[in-house]
């Protein structure tokens, strides 16, 4: 199982995922589930996956060659274009799609049409798998959160579904979560909220990750932590944090002393007021 | 959907249950779930139960009219009998059973002998409707909760499966839930311990179903909850709380006030120690 949840904050974005997959209950490994794409000054993206492991790799490594293909396609115009013709039009970083094609990761306009092409990419495929994996009785299944900012719009956040559609976090809203996650919900729910900074939203979401983990073990760390400032398409911190690290005990320790003096703060029961 | 908590402490039991019910989203209501039983004075059970509305029903019809049918035979008997033949041997709280029957709540001997009649009797309804239910898409799957205590032994709780079999709470596991039970988990295995009083346990599983409703609207209030102290064979406080009760609406706050302050006690990260 995994965990990934992430902020839309008016300063920006915060993502924060756990590392722990399992296949069964025998094979547990740890793998990255956040990642990072630039492919160009003006635009940056940070994908968080959940589901079929299989899966979830498929579509990163057709998100990377689509890249590379436009990049390749774009050097070889280049060099087979006259210096005589004029200023070339693949010199902007993110270059639209000059035949019409579906745009990508480089060629997207809004973030929208990118959580489409992940979308995409997700259906197609678990289409390519599906029956083998239903009749072994699993699933190929995968989500996404899907972050960042393309230059000229506005930072925003998705959770790309299953099946290929998406919802966009909101103002009401402001944070998505994939994989396991109802355990960490609950502090998101309460004390979440836009108007956070970036790291009391990464501390949150490392909260969120910590009481996931201690209710179930198929969460796991390293937890992996990504800043995203508005407007300025960078990440401008990204942390790892092992199991044993300082981070994550004091948070632990922390969170349990603030529910155990929680606790005693709660109301009485009338009968306890009674002095007899 | 419902949330049912229970917790086994050295000083006795705690139940608190949601009252939502809903079938469909459009067929919300309120039901009890939290259920008392003392068919003789030397035993008290306490059954709290989710899942199937019709399969829950019906189980405890069928425990109220087997507790019936003992006593009415106890009374035939009794009746037909000369003074003469000596003592009865049904006056006795808990009666054995005479013919070798499987126990009910009546003649259980054991609190697990109880959990596995409670446990049949839910196999039983399911297979009677299994059928037709899994023909509409629908399931006739139940899940109950059942504590108490039996005189000369030691107060305990179970949690018992569709299958209708069934597991205890222990000292490492003092807690046990049904239905919508990830929400609410967290603060129950960081600060949840058999030595807590039973009225911190009740506060605890009060804040537990509270921030469940806020996460899933399924799970709603009143919240019924019933103390249970050890040895004492008897139902020692219970209560039901409305949703605009003080004791929600403060302890929301308090719950509320608590985590937003441990967000501001939470470490910081390294380069916010960064006086640059």
């Amino acid at each position: 199982m995994t965990y990934c949840v992430a902020f839309l904050l008016e300063k920006g974005l915060v993502f924060c995922s756990d590392s722990r997959t399992n296949a069964g209950v025998d094979y547990i490994s740890s793998y990255s589930k956040l990642h990072v794409f630039q492919p160009a000054d003006d635009r940056l993206f940070v994908i968080m996956a959940a589901g079929n492991l299989g899966t979830t790799q498929a579509v990163l490594n057709r998100i990377r060659r689509d890249i590379d293909r436009h990049h390749e396609a774009a050097t070889e115009q280049a060099d087979m274009k006259p210096a005589a013709d004029g200023p070339s039009c693949s010199s902007a970083g993110a270059t639209q799609g000059a035949s019409g094609a579906p745009p990508t990761l480089l060629t997207s306009r809004y973030l929208f049409e990118a959580a489409d092409y992940i979308g995409k990419l997700s259906v197609d495929v678990q289409r390519q798998f599906n029956t083998s994996l239903r009749e072994a009785g699993a699933t190929g299944e995968a989500s996404f959160i899907l972050g960042g900012q393309i230059a000229g719009e506005k930072h925003g956040l998705y959770l790309i579904y299953p099946q290929g559609n998406a919802v966009m976090a909101t103002a009401e809203t402001p944070f998505l979560q994939i994989g396991e996650s109802k355990y960490g919900k609950p502090p998101l729910d309460y004390i979440g909220h836009r108007g956070l900074s970036l790291e009391d939203a990464a501390r949150l979401c490392l909260v969120s990750q910590i009481i996931t983990r201690r209710s179930n073990l198929t969460v796991g760390p390293p937890f992996e932590i990504a800043l995203v400032p508005a407007n300025e398409l960078r990440v401008s911190r990204r942390v790892k944090l092992e199991k044993e690290s300082d981070e994550v005990n004091r948070s632990m320790e922390v969170w349990t002393r603030t529910m155990r003096e929680g606790l005693q703060r709660l109301p009485r029961f009338a009968w306890e007021q009674d002095p007899l």
